[in-house]
């Protein structure tokens, strides 16, 4: 049996002994741990690990450890939304959004040209000088074939980005498909429309993207999911880990509540009735903002798995 | 200046009387009223309306509601997730869904073959059968094209549908579209996939679809969005009414938290940074589950509407 | 088995008829229509009913509807916070509270003298004409005898108000007492203060309070919760009834969440660690403002109970 | 302007460096780095700290961080709920509480004997030894003096209690008051019934507490708030330093929701209407679990404080 345990602060202290300490303190912060100790129990296993988030978390200055996981080898196959695409590009091409409140006056953002998303500013002059990129973009890609997959195509344009910090440039580099369900959600949805317009036997085939996934892995295989937020990305790492006999690993971070019957809220509880998981210690949902909590998790994971030398292209 | 009244119980309340009360309550009570006026104020000012909703409201028993608003012309466009669509069918072909528990024993409801929704239980069963119609429905389409939209596509299965309260089936009747942005990203994914493995010239396009909502409106209509829940349905919602100008109308209805910067928890605040909503009578959120909030405010603002006969299909 | 059925409006729909379709819609509506089946059950089984709810709900137009509760029989132990017993001071003395907004200019309502709570708006000038009317009953009171229990004391003031919408008023008029276990944390307690100033023999007895709250009830007399929110009220009605073997039926509506721990977002799960609810209809917990929940549930409790004569001093 | 920027693990990363990397991740992070920074302002400035916590953190390991707190000379007054009080006293003598799972079993747990707050369970057993100890402690003070205020009475509890990691021998051996606005609304509230069974003339005197917290501090002197969570311990440390002339500095940490209108959700935006802090640097809400977030946020100030000189008892 295990007992909460007084925390005493050390000085110091770093990332990994709080980490660890919060393995005593109860609540979300024990959750936290076993999160963290999951994560290791995927990588010692071998397990196929599935990373969802959603596109605030691009949005954040998370993209940048998104990217550093990639690199790390602590992700396996990514599924995100649009914005998340388009954000990560934006940033490659030194797009800077701006640290502002959530308590803006937005009349007042409006008429500067900032769109808020929380506590972040994004200008409208970030959006505009994408679409002359993109339209580059889809016009070599194009010239190489007129048919193409989604997670073709990013890994096409990661190949583009010369940005150590991109997520689509390190999943591009290590062979990590980045799928996106709803590629036409956002403003690329509005550029490949244009582009289709002068190009009409373009195509994006959806249904073979689906069987990339689904093909990404198998019964056999060990699989895990780490999934931040909700949505459809969220739906879709399920979706696929379902499909190949359920996932034996689950972590999901969320700010969402289960009380509403929302995906996005749906606990690894729940989960449960839907796989295989039937170990308590492979299901473990923790509830708070995924740019607090990530972090933390990973971070402690990191600093063991480095010690066991489980961490690709690291080099102490 | 508005003030709070004391809310006095009187027999055989009707509905709109309470939901008139709340206009007087105050906290989120105060905003559903607001939302019902909105609603209102959206039909009678003809604005174009784009309904979004999330899966797990067609799991519970909105389905019916949300077929019903079609036929009485109470939304003109519909987006939302591919669940939303496997449920419909598996409702109009006859099956039920359980209600149970959230605190259920998730080992035994797996061993059971329940998959626990909150509250709501689906057995795999209704899964299984889903399948075999999904490939003869997909069989027929096929014979009369190659090439789909998805909307195309889910208003022909709508038509082969002869359930009332099908939304499928009003939205087919009433000319209504359903845009589904991610239409892979559930089982019909999957039958999908299988049946273009027999059929390979089999096509569907998204980039046409996405061709479709943003010619579904212009910059001279007034546009209105109501948006149950978050996720992709709600951004699709919010980016087509941008690319035409900005909605004139929002309202919000979500239980999830603008303070993770995600898209699902922003409110109608965030959305003025974004678009042209200036009036704040014209921008509401209302926190809560839909399951109870939607109802609410619906039927208040129908009541309203049939006095004024501005309710479709409607013969009092 | 019960299973999810489709939601169709009818005609001047009334409340109680919306409540029994929320028993086959899913999510908090089906926890919602448990609420009010429950509510009906306490009252058929002759339970004594702990009624707890915090400041907010008075400062909202909820207070004429807890007036009303206990004028009709609906509970008969208040349990709440001293922002409950001021705010329906002032306002049967005639204090009007504003509507606003969730997102105002703060800074401007301060110049404005105005405090927010959500969106409602108290004046300053509220608070300083409370002071004078409190100065003076306190000395009414000290004329009378020298020591008081609080819950004696609120029963005295609620004798002088004649405002039938008053919870004070009526709890003294239908022999309810209300306890108030932290009488100091309000500008209450800052007149408390002053008055002993110039009285130093004034002495409120909180542990005699504490006295006759346990033994409003005994282990063989059947008892029901309904907490509205959290804090010290939901607190001291479980603990009373827990002293007193448990409470036999458990209403929480809140809006806090479980997973921090706090004993506000405890749901009734929780509870059955701690008592001896057995059933699981015994035991409801709704998630949502309970502006719009608390009545609805009661509304469609109070209809029933009232064919069945089970409701005080009500003349049909 | 400050502009969001990737981040990026290195090796042996410690928690100032995470925290002050969350300065430009966004969302809750960024708040998170706000609130530590708004610590160091508070103790640089001179103001005096006043501290609420409610029970559930005491619960938790938090609870040899508080006494910790106290002992570097980071709070200067206590507020909190008698629930921390009692299981202070518990864990002094010894007790440990269990860590377990938010969804138990609660009927398998009530068998046992184990109340379940969250994810700890807490034996009954820990609460029967409390009553003798509480016994012989009440008996003590009495022979002392039969009137008593509670901060006068936790103090000579504290000074009984030999446990570096205990808040009450902490906060006595250091002249922090502890004020606890309802002592009666836990098992110290039956025991000072039992105990004034047998001693009639044993008095609390509650009123004479309220002056002395609000004699805590004046207009004068700086003030600063650190609300961990809501209710009536929040409420109080508002009340007393509006009382004197407002707080210059407001550190909310609380996972409630602002939309309800409840103290607990309400947000430092809410206190601006209130009281007289002008400067948005000043008032930080931090939304999320307190056991992961207050960690971070006071590691991260304490580490800046050590280097600056300005922590009490610490030898390096």
């Amino acid at each position: 049996m295990q007992y909460t345990e007084d925390f005493i602060w050390k000085e110091n202290l770093n990332v990994k002994d709080l980490v660890n300490a919060y393995g005593s303190i109860g609540f979300q912060s024990y959750e936290l741990k076993k999160a963290s100790d999951l994560i290791i129990k995927m990588k010692k296993n071998g397990a196929k690990i599935y990373l969802s988030f959603t596109s605030n978390m691009v949005t954040s200055g998370l993209r940048g450890f998104f990217a550093q996981n990639i690199k790390l080898g602590l992700c396996d196959i990514i599924v995100t939304t649009v914005g998340s695409i388009e954000e990560d590009i934006m940033k490659a091409f030194g797009d800077k959004f701006i640290l502002g409140s959530f308590s803006s006056n937005d009349q007042e953002l409006y008429e500067r040209g900032q769109n808020r998303v929380g506590n972040i500013y994004i200008t409208s002059k970030n959006y505009s000088s994408l679409e002359a990129k993109l339209q580059d973009i889809l016009l070599e890609l194009y010239n190489l074939k007129k048919s193409w997959t989604i997670s073709e195509m990013l890994k096409e344009i990661g190949l583009k980005l010369n940005d150590e910090n991109s997520i689509l440039y390190q999943a591009a580099k290590n062979n990590v498909p980045i799928f996106c369900p709803a590629i036409t959600d956002g403003s690329m949805g509005f550029h490949l429309f244009l582009f289709k317009q002068d190009h009409p036997d373009f195509q994006v085939d959806i249904i073979d993207d689906f069987k990339n996934i689904i093909f990404s892995t198998s019964h056999d295989e060990k699989k895990g999911i780490i999934a931040l937020g909700g949505g459809v990305s969220k739906q879709h790492v399920i979706l696929t880990t379902l499909i190949n006999g359920g996932a034996d690993y689950a972590l999901y971070m969320t700010t969402a509540s289960p009380r509403s019957g929302s995906l996005s809220g749906a606990t690894t509880d729940e989960a449960k009735s839907w796989g295989k998981i039937k170990d308590e210690a492979d299901a473990v949902t923790v509830i708070g903002d995924v740019t607090i909590t990530y972090p933390l998790a990973l971070i402690s994971a990191i600093e063991t798995l480095k010690e066991d030398g489980l961490l690709k292209n690291y080099k102490g």
